[in-house]
């Protein structure tokens, strides 16, 4: 196991399998967190590692509805690419992801959102086409943009909840 | 090891992963199999078990777009759904993959077309959500549907190609 915990944050890369969770609970419903999350005007304030500036071409979270970003900082560009599978108010998100980087290498992330014990539970499953690509999204860094990712969701929350 | 080989479609489903991986070559051009298999005319005349009926009631092959289908026997009704993440001419289509009798459990489908000999190889890789349910999908008679799919996907290509 690959596990690692911050204060908040959980995430398990089991060793040899081509998984990714996440898990962090949230002061908030799941209608608010749910809100929060997928609104394309908030989502350049949490996505993605705090040093990165993101600029967000397309969000359409919707059912087919596609989306695109690109974070930039010194040493570069990354763009990012995906549709939606499903969505589900208050309750799911299915939807694909690729690094144009490593074009055709693409996971499926499945977000749900539970109330549990009066908080908001966000799970995030992400599969990948091969042990070796999640191998290589982790020790490129995905790790630090996720906890980035949710303590900035968590600030937002404080801030739009 | 779960491999069977049939002459012609090599299908591998390693215990223990959630992958499942379908080899085919096919007496035919890259071009002339991307058209035949992605045609929205000529779907419902390869796509399953032969002792299906099947009805197509969307077949948008775009990124972004959308597929349904329903396949029939005396027994019921089985409903698939997804999204097309990639489409690239003659080359390779990424799509997700959703029986509709188990909402929220997704995969992810890569299909490469490419020159092997004077033939084409077609190469779908699938990954689950979950070993469970890629086990659960075997199980449930998924192999010797994707066999006759490959098996008439040739016969068409004899009739139209």
């Amino acid at each position: 196991m690959n596990d690692t915990t911050t204060p908040g944050t959980t995430i398990n890369a089991p060793a040899g399998t081509p998984f990714l969770e996440v898990i962090r609970d949230f002061d908030a419903t799941p209608a608010q967190l749910f809100r929060v999350s997928t609104d394309p005007e908030l989502v350049t304030q949490w996505l993605g590692p705090r040093d990165l500036d993101v600029e967000l071409l397309e969000y359409d979270v919707r059912p087919g509805g596609r989306y695109r970003y690109i974070h930039r900082d010194e040493s570069g560009e990354y763009a990012f690419r995906g549709v939606f599978h499903s969505v589900e108010q208050d309750r799911m998100v299915i939807q694909t992801f690729e690094w144009e980087g490593a074009p055709g290498e693409v996971s499926l992330d499945k977000w749900t959102y539970t109330e549990v014990d009066g908080k908001v539970r966000l799970h995030m499953q992400s599969v990948f086409g091969s042990v070796e690509t999640r191998d290589a999204m982790v020790e490129y860094g995905m790790e630090s943009g996720i906890r980035d990712s949710m303590d900035r969701l968590a600030e937002l929350l404080v801030k739009e909840g």
